[in-house]
């Protein structure tokens, strides 16, 4: 499928609602569960999703709308989350980024990206040269594989709990 | 984990709203975009999901808590979703699921179950001997497991769009 701003945009605004509706009032052991040492919790998701927000998407996106000498976009930090959400209840970072992603889509859209400018180009610090089209493509992906994940992990801490069930449940052990 | 009632019924109570706020309103062509032949749509998963609340798991738990003598599962269909959800549009099924689950939940909670009668056991088709404990986990499981689907049959969408974030994001690959 082509990325198309229309539903890149609806799928980007989907997220908070999305997450509050997973995730808010659970108990925090299967907030706080994971898959497996050195792997991410629900509540670790949501503060990485946090991080991008101030610092990844938009900031990208100015830096190719700029079209500057350098292009070179900022390294990601996969791991700020585990500085930056601490002390913060899960119901904190779910309306953080609420409130972030609402900003970062008030500015996308402030935008009215022409056809044109969706194929301008920065410069990704291990890719090259990536289009603005191909980084809201890969915005709006990020999102749902982190969905997919925290599903994941939470159906994870049902794997032995399900009994025989585990054999029709192959996510259970991927 | 264990599972427990209350964090089971949490989310049980979860799913309607979920899938509400992930696709309503979503392009029909990414609600029936599927991870190729043979596999499901977003919009088949949600039939799916309707198919169970009628016919798999709270009958099944019937069956269990009667301790009759008969008290083997009718096996359940796959494929009637594809019978089923003809001519209904995805907010119709949204809103059948949140019916059923809702009345599934009533049901559950009206029960008001115990420890004992939890691992009280009914006769699985194909693993025979299950407990209604693992019968209930299973259903939390399934409904998370069928989010993670959603979520990565959706994502999958972007494959190329992404160009080469690609390499970052493995669940499109999966």
């Amino acid at each position: 499928m082509e990325f198309d701003l229309a539903t890149g945009t609806a799928l980007l605004e989907r997220t908070p609602a999305t997450l509050r509706a997973m995730l808010d009032g659970l108990p925090p052991a299967l907030m706080d569960a994971t898959e497996g040492p050195e792997t991410w919790s629900p509540y670790i998701i949501v503060g990485h999703l946090i991080h991008g927000e101030r610092t990844d998407w938009i900031p990208r996106a100015r830096i190719i709308l700029a079209q500057g000498d350098n292009r070179r976009f900022t390294p990601f930090d996969r791991f700020a989350q585990l500085r930056e959400s601490q002390g913060k209840s899960l119901r904190q970072l779910l309306e953080e980024f609420a409130q972030l992603r609402a900003d970062s889509l008030a500015t996308l859209n402030g935008w009215h990206l022409s056809d044109t400018q969706l194929e301008l180009e920065g410069e990704h610090p291990e890719f090259g040269r990536v289009s603005l089209r191909q980084l809201l493509a890969t915005w709006a992906t990020h999102d749902l594989t982190h969905i997919a994940q925290i599903a994941r992990v939470m159906a994870k801490q049902y794997r032995d709990a399900v009994g025989p069930w585990r054999a029709y449940l192959p996510l259970l052990d991927r």
